[in-house]
């Protein structure tokens, strides 16, 4: 792969776990994962229940190598869909297979947060979390391609 | 700092380029800023200018590695504001400083997206860019602390 200047070289602040082992099972969005964040870092947490969402940044670890070297894919695999480029898409096929996702905050208990609503295989890396930011993250009116909005219809 | 499990390395995909050196000026919101991808991923932009707003998660390379030790601050470095945990927070100042900015999407040229309204510094590293999601950024309703609320209603 090409470098572009330097690797980033990043330790994960904890983990995400639920029943989650092999693929994220439908109705997911209803389902709880726990976050549990390293010790060490319980400190950072302090007064992220004043939050009624967060969002949460892991590292999606279960895609191998060869997967995150195919450019263009059809959503869902569907060949009825059109052929979009991985970064256009939410694919966790892609060159960083990082997720993005904001969950309804639950709950916290020391260094361990309870959401409802995340993608992730249980095991996942956690890189950040962040309270949901109506600045940062909300953007009304937003205009996607027609298959995206089918899809999301669908609770796709 | 202690570990748990790997490091993870990641390759930025590009560089943000933009006239912010040292800091996000003021009325940032309505200022463009270029994502240069590396020439390699055009391929996996593919259509992505079918979509009015994108997600953009950028390396924040200019903070310290000391002041990603440091776990509570008051917001924007207000004494009247509450001490947060930096997780509570969307300070850069985090163990893992990864910026997350849903922008509008202007327009494509080969490897290159201009945007509107991110606040990353120029140079940056990107780590990953993806369409704006209902499904996974879109949240109604949303209950912050009253200081972000407070923040938030001044533009900060």
């Amino acid at each position: 792969m090409a470098k572009q200047g330097k690797t980033i070289r990043i330790e994960p602040i904890g983990t995400v776990k639920n029943e989650f082992e092999n693929e994220i099972p439908e109705g997911y969005e209803k389902l709880t994962s726990e976050i549990v964040i390293i010790e060490e870092f319980s400190e950072a947490l302090h007064r992220i229940e004043e939050n009624s969402h967060i969002m949460v940044l892991f590292w999606m670890d279960r895609v191998e190598e060869k997967r995150r070297k195919k450019f263009r894919i059809h959503p869902k695999g569907r060949k009825d869909l059109p052929l979009m480029g991985v970064l256009a898409t939410r694919t966790p096929y892609r060159p960083n297979p990082i997720g993005v996702r904001a969950v309804r905050l639950i709950g916290k208990e020391k260094n361990v947060l309870k959401v409802e609503g995340l993608d992730a295989l249980n095991g996942s890396p956690v890189l950040d979390v962040k309270p949901y930011s109506i600045k940062h993250d909300f953007v009304e009116n937003v205009k996607v391609p027609w298959w995206a909005k089918h899809l999301s219809s669908k609770g796709e």
